[in-house]
Formats: structure tokens, sequence, C-alpha cells
């Protein structure tokens, strides 16, 4: 259609009018671009408490696929789900604090990035009512001093091991700098997985099976590189063994953000909680336990990496309209037909399984439409007007790239499939080329300050001493934050003998991220 | 097998060692053998707050199916979820408060029965950390408050209506009566839905439409019969229209227990909060509401009605694991064969679709077993032993009843099915049967105390007024809890002309249901 499309002057015309659109560019004002386009694109309100954001449906149907893969593939694990109070007594917290080095006074720790953020703090409850209680109540910034006093009660031995508890649930940590929808909130949703072994080789295994699916979250439903790796032990979870992440990078911001976690817990809550058990040879022994979650964060992400100035980049696998018909009516056209041939289109996709639905509204015109819905992300327009009618063909337009193809009615929703399919997969791709082209190997510190003004995803060796990780901090401290260690990826590239740390010049054990970070 | 069966001496023996078993009798000491049943049955573990319990996978299981079923059929109705933040600023707390009349000071009564219960305190966020907050946040107790002002702003036309969302949470309301496990919690999960319409008409079909769920979910899923019908004005929903109920009685205590409500909300909250519209003849207008939920004590109401002296009894349709299925080897039997049988018969039932599990624990005896799936109330029990296997059947226990019946192996699948429904259906009737036998239609005030002090549910005519009511519940009030209108069923026996009130001897204008309640 192309050059005599009719459509295209009269879009042109109606976009004018619509008034639809950011005001903000992506690449040019990328904070205010963020925070406009999750409202503008219907998946957030802003709320009269600050740091708390409603999730309108949305992002609600989004945070609803995640959750059903993820449990789906935890149940495969005989992992089970169950709930625990919204409130932590005092007595439980200060046992923890009084166990766990780096417990800053009034703050709770357990959150990720403990040791570099400790303005995270829980929230109390003293009243009821009018009536002051009798000790003030914390509400959960995170479970574990919840949950493992009774770990402790129900395992006795062997044959109660392992155990593996998962809750989907709101966690609280009123957090005062930046709050920022999804990416940083006072409450947000999330899943807490805690679970006990026997043995040190259970636990390990179970970590990376986690992160694993933390992977494919990212990866495979939300369209997001990430990097698999390990924390460093300045960043990892305090009280923890050791903790492993997928990490994910803006490149807008050249900020790298933790994407979700999978902690090593070793025996250091065993020992703090007594959770033993009797093992086969009749001896007492402490469990090994892990924890790993994944928040609404998620969905922050995939809008920063896909989002354009035309609004939210939606992957297929987690929109919840895949597919929107549009009828294209035009005067003195068979509008009923077009109505008709809309209508069946969306039967025989939803029949075929694909999220499709049709936009009849007579009060908006076709242009407004077609921006309404570029607005929200949906990743496949379809128009049908008098031509294609006449053609027994739709138009399909991919919100990714803009392009435009006409689809034959015989094998539609075949088509459909394949080009959502492709959809997906470029969103990876283009995803991956962007990120991919930050990551900026370093060798010095000269070289380093120059990638991170550059906005660059730093990758560099180093001596693994938590003295010069500090040493970073305190240099690059400033307006922007301080860029730290993101994580050492398990995909590391070869470390030839002699290789120097860019900072301290000492023989470098790893590679390892640094940058900014969320 | 009967007389000879070899298992049955062996079990008499081993349940004397097991130790498992509940030390109150449902029938004696009701309450203790609540408290007792949820936590021996592994539905409930006891926090260290009062109040508050954790929902172990055995109960969370049951809501995850509950959860399943109502979602499912909420999205086929266009209605969509959403997640509202916790928190809740006190400026429209007050706002609502201002308006409401019988709004306690400081209560906050938008909860279901406020007027007869003004004990549901909130409970409010003063301190984060260790410094206190600028202005105290309540947390949410249900989300009138916090969502009505974005409906005000995101309705603006006939066309944005109606508007229906459903949130699944957790709402606190920090009660002093009585903590129960299920039934009256501190902190509860439920799903509140919150919806919108232009006319009353389609208000008022909405509300009997989502109050057909939860009659289903009470009776079809939970087997438990309820009666639906409308609250009096001084029990209904304080700033409603009316209030439907779901009322279910346990036989044990004679005691009413609200199930689930549907509430039509007219246009009080609209005026509240300026939610109006444009209709379609451009004249501004106010929206009509809804609101309806139902909470975990559904799961407590089905422990209640089912469960006896050997533990819990859950109906197959709600149970995470309908069969279990137990090895029974002897001295010199094939051993390894029962064991390949026990798992093979398994994965026969899995295939289709029956959630079975086989026990081969090898530190416990059968006899134990039993008694341990019959506590945590599976539906149906298969024992394997060598007769069995020589037979080519095995062994079915349906806890409902104890019945055992010899199924041959080779059309497990559907005959287990068969039994299940069977099962299901059984523990509907019985409970019904239970309940009808506690209706007690009175139609004088001495006929009313007689049937009170029996434990009746009492069905009377009444003069449809508030200030009889209250004289009831003077006239009652007691120990126990004083009597109250339960619900006017629906299905309303005939009233002859003429027929009086059994309190104040004037014309009566409908049938009531009266007791005591949870």
């Amino acid at each position: 259609m192309s050059g005599k499309d009719p459509k295209k002057g009269k879009m042109k015309e109606v976009k004018k009018e619509t008034g639809l659109g950011l005001s903000y560019k992506k690449d040019e004002n990328f904070g205010e671009w963020y925070s406009e386009v999750v409202v503008s694109g219907e998946m957030i309100e802003y709320y009269d408490i600050s740091g708390c954001y409603i999730l309108r449906p949305w992002s609600m149907s989004i945070w609803e696929i995640l959750h059903g893969f993820f449990d789906a593939e935890i149940k495969k694990m005989k992992i089970k789900n169950s709930y625990f109070p919204l409130f932590v007594s005092p007595a439980v917290l200060q046992k923890e604090k009084d166990h766990i080095e780096g417990f800053a006074p009034e703050a709770y720790v357990t959150c990720s990035n403990p040791a570099t953020d400790k303005s995270r703090y829980v929230a109390w409850v003293t009243k009821s009512g009018d009536s002051d209680l009798e000790v003030p109540i914390a509400i959960r910034p995170t479970s574990e001093t919840v949950m493992y006093p009774y770990f402790s009660k129900w395992i006795r031995g062997h044959r109660d091991l392992p155990l593996r508890l998962n809750q989907w649930c709101n966690v609280v940590r009123w957090e005062f700098s930046n709050p920022t929808p999804f990416i940083r909130s006072r409450e947000f949703l999330w899943q807490e997985g805690h679970t006990a072994f026997a043995t040190k080789e259970e636990s390990d295994a179970e970590v990376l099976e986690i992160l694993e699916l933390y992977r494919r979250i990212y990866e495979e439903l939300l369209a997001v590189p990430v990097s698999k790796g390990k924390k460093s032990e300045l960043e990892k979870f305090a009280g923890g063994l050791y903790t492993t992440t997928v990490e994910a990078f803006i490149p807008n911001t050249g900020r790298g953000i933790q994407g979700a976690t999978s902690h090593c817990l070793g025996q250091n809550f065993a020992r703090i909680f007594e959770i033993n058990f009797e093992n086969e040879k009749g001896e007492k022994a402490m469990v090994w336990q892990n924890s790993w979650g994944f928040t609404t964060r998620t969905i922050g992400v995939m809008i920063m990496v896909h989002g354009d100035d035309k609004g939210l980049v939606l992957p297929p696998k987690v929109a919840s309209t895949q597919v929107v018909v549009i009828p294209v009516p035009y005067k003195d056209a068979n509008t009923q037909g077009i109505y008709d041939a809309c209508a069946a289109t969306v039967r025989e996709m939803n029949e075929s399984g694909i999220r499709a639905e049709a936009d009849f509204r007579d009060n908006y015109s076709p242009g407004w439409k077609y921006s309404h819905w570029e607005m929200k992300g949906v990743p496949l327009r379809i128009e049908i007007g008098p031509k294609d009618l006449a053609n027994n063909q739709v138009r399909a337009v991919r919100r990714d790239n803009g392009a435009k193809t006409d689809i034959p009615m015989a094998n539609l929703a075949d088509q459909v499939k394949d080009v959502l399919a492709t959809i997906q997969q470029n969103l990876f791709d283009v995803a991956k080329q962007k990120r991919d082209a930050c990551v900026q190997i370093v060798r010095t510190w000269d070289e380093f300050t120059v990638a991170l003004g550059q906005k660059k995803l730093v990758l560099a060796p180093w001596c693994d001493e938590e003295a010069v990780e500090k040493d970073v901090k305190a240099r690059t401290k400033g307006e922007m934050g301080a860029a730290k260690t993101l994580c050492s990826p398990f995909d590391q590239p070869e470390l030839p003998e002699g290789t120097l740390c860019f900072v301290s010049g000492k023989p470098a054990k790893k590679w390892t991220y640094w940058g900014r970070s969320y």
C-alpha cells in the first residue's frame, strides 16, 4: 500500500489532534521520560503517599504472567507456597542484629546491598486505633527473621529436609532516596523463597537452578539481557555465604541494575536461629540455607530497556494484549463488513491462543487508536480497511520497529504467531546489541574513569580485595552516586597470568563488572 | 479382606505407638478441638504475635485453588486485577469518616458488620527506623478509601464505564476479641473487588453474579452449604446501599458465620469521592458502585464443618493431595513389587489429572501413615499389600466415612475419580443435612430463646424494624455474645397475610435468620 496508502495522510492529521504522545524523549530526558511513560502507558498511577504506586491492570497482568511462569517452575522443583505474617516482633529482629556483623543501628540490613545502602529502614506499627501497642511491631522488609524460628521448630531429623518454601507477598522498605516506580518503591511485590538442606551441595545446586529461572524471566519473557554472576563480599547479602545475581544494564543512564538475587546463606542463620537436625548417622548437624527473590522491579527494567519515544514496548510473551485489531472504516465503504472482519480476526486469534482484542470505540479515530496502543506498547497492530477487506488480507504493523506487512487472512493465526516470535527475538537481540556495545574492557584507572564518564558497563580485572572496592567508591563519589562492583560474571573472559588489577596493580584474580547502579 | 485382613491387627498395635491423634473431641470441646486440628493437620502454625498465623503449604494450597477458580471466573466477566498500596493516608480516611454516619472515632468501620463490632481497629505506622514519620500512616483494613480517589480521576465519561477492578492482597484489622485461626485474625488474605457502573441495574446484576461465585466456592468447592440472603440495615456494610451475603452455620457451636459479602454501595462513595461521569446525553452523573470480597476465613469454615475426631476432612476439589498411596509390605512378601505398584498407581492417577502421591517413608509404619494422612484429611487412601498385588487390586479407604472397597487395578483412575466425586457430594449432603436439622422456625419470643439455647439456626418472621434488632441484641447479651439477624434468605418460605413478628407482634415483612455468630 505504501505510497498510495489512504490512511497515511489521515493519520498524520489525526496525530495532531490527539494530544497523545510523550513530552520527553528517552535519549534527552531519561528520568522524565520514564516517569511519564509509566503513567501514560497506564502501568502506574502515582499515589498520595510518596514512594507508593498503584499497579494498574496493564502492569499487573505482566506480573501475573511472571508469577505464573515462576510458580509453575518452582512447583516442579517441589517447592511449596506458604504465607507468613506481615508483622515481625522486635525480639527476632534483635536476634539477627546481635549476630550479624554490619547491622546498622535501627536499620534492617537483610535487604539487597545492605552494605552500601543504610537508608532502607523498617516501618514500625506503634498504634492501633488511638491506643499505643505494648510493643512496637515491624513490617517485614524480607522474611528471614519471620520464618527461621519456625524452620527451627519444624526441622528435627534429616527426613524433614529439604524444607523448601516460597511466598508471594508485599514487603516494605521505607526508602528515602529517589523513589522510582517499580525500581525503588517503599512497598513492592515479590516472591521470596526460603529453603533448608542437609548438605551444602544441594544448597549450591538450588542457588543456580533458581538463578537460571531468573535469567529466563529476564531473557526469555522480558527480552532483557542479563549477566549471571556473583556479588563481591562487600555487595553480598549480609549474613549470607555468597550471593548470585542476574545483572541488567540501562544504556541510557549507564547504570547497572540488580535484576534478582539467589543467595546461599550457608549456616549463619541456622546458627542464629538454631536450625539443627539429626543426620543419618544420628549426629546433630546444622542445615544449609538459601533465600532468593525477584520483585516487580523486573517490570521497570523491561520498560527502561525497550520503551521508546512513542511509549511502552512490550515483549509479546508478557503483553496481556499481544495484538490489537483496529477497524479503519471509510466513507462509502462496507463498514459493517470491516467490523465483522475485525471481530472474526480476533476470534480466530483467540482460538489459536493469541491474546488479541479489537478496538471498536466509535468516538476515536483510527489514528488516535494507533497512538494510544503504541503508547501502551502492544506488540502488533492489525488494521483492517476497505482495501484489506477487498484483498482478503490485513495490514500488520510491528511496535518494535514499525515494519508494516500485509498478511493474507487465509493463514492469519499461524503467521501472527511467527511475527510475535520474531518480535520477541528482535527485542532481545536489539537490547543485547545495545548492552554489549556498552561493555568496555578497562585495564587502568584512567581508562576506568573515562569509561564511567561515557556511561559504559566496565569489565575490569580485579584483585578481589575489599579495600579496593571501598577505594573505588570513595574516589567516584559524587552527584551521580559512586561506582561499585556489580558482579563477577560466571562467563569469565580469559585472564592471562600476570594480568593486574586496574586499581591496585596487584595480580588480578577475576574479571568483574563495575559501574554506577540503581 | 475384612475379617482375615492381616493389616488390621497390626494397625491397632501401631496406632498405640504413633502418638498421633487429637486430645480433644469435636463434640465435647469444640474450641480446643479446632485449635488443635489446625495445627496437627499442618494448616497453621501459631505465630509469636497474637492474632497472626502462619499459613502452611497445606492450607495455602487450598487458598490457591479457591484463588484459581475465582480469578478465572472474574476474568471471564472482564474484571481486571490491579494492586493498590498497603498504606492509607489519614486524609482520605478522615474524608470517609466525615461523611459516613456511624463512623466510630478512631475506629475504621468500612469492614463487615461495622455496626456491631467497633473493636476492629486500624494499625498505624508512625516510625521508620528510629525517626517519627511526619504524618502517621494507616495500614489498609479494606481499600475503598485507597482506591476511590483514583476512580474519580480515571472516570470521565460513560465510555470509561464500567470500571471493574479486583486485587488479591493482605489486609490488617487489629482485632482484640478472640483471635481464631482463619476465622478472625489480625492480618488475613482476601480478594477485594471494586467496580463502578453507569446504572444501578448493572450494579445490581453484578452483586448477584459475584454472590453466586461465592456460593459456588462454598458449596461446590468446599462442600459447605450456605444461604444466600440480604443483610439487615443494621448489619449491612456502613456507607453501602445494601449487602448480600452467603451465610454458613457451625452446628457444633450453633453460630452463624458470614461466608463472604457482595455489597452494592449505591452512590454514597461516589458522592464522598466525587466519582462523576458525563453520560450519553452529555449530563453529569454519579457512578453506582459495588465492592465484594472473600477471605481465608473460607478455609476455617470448611475445617469446622467437615473435620472430625481423627483430624481434618478435605473435600477432594480443594485437597492438594486427593489420594495418598501407602505401601503395606510384609515379611517375605514381594516388597519391591509393592513399591513398584504404588509408584505405577500414582503415575497413572497423576496422568489422569488426579492429585496423588505415595508415602514411601521407611521410618514409619503403615499404621502411622494411615493416622498421619487421616489427620491431614486426605480424601482417599489407597493401600497396596501383597494380597492386593496378587489379586491385581488396591484397597481404597474413604476419609469421609471410613468405607473400604477393593478396586481392580485395570480401571483404577476412572474409578478413583468416581469415588472422589462421591466423596465431594457426600460431604456436602451430610453437611447440609446437619445444617438443615439445626434450622428451627420460631414464631414467638419464648420459642426463640429455647431454640437459641439449643444452638439452633432460627428462622423467624420479622417486622424488619431496626429497633427490634437492637432489642433482641440487648435481651440476648451475655457470655456467649448477643443474637442478631444473620440474613433474610433470598429463598423465602411463604409468609401468609397476618403473620406477626416474633418479637414486636407487628405484621411481619419477611423471614429472617437469627442467631449468634462469629
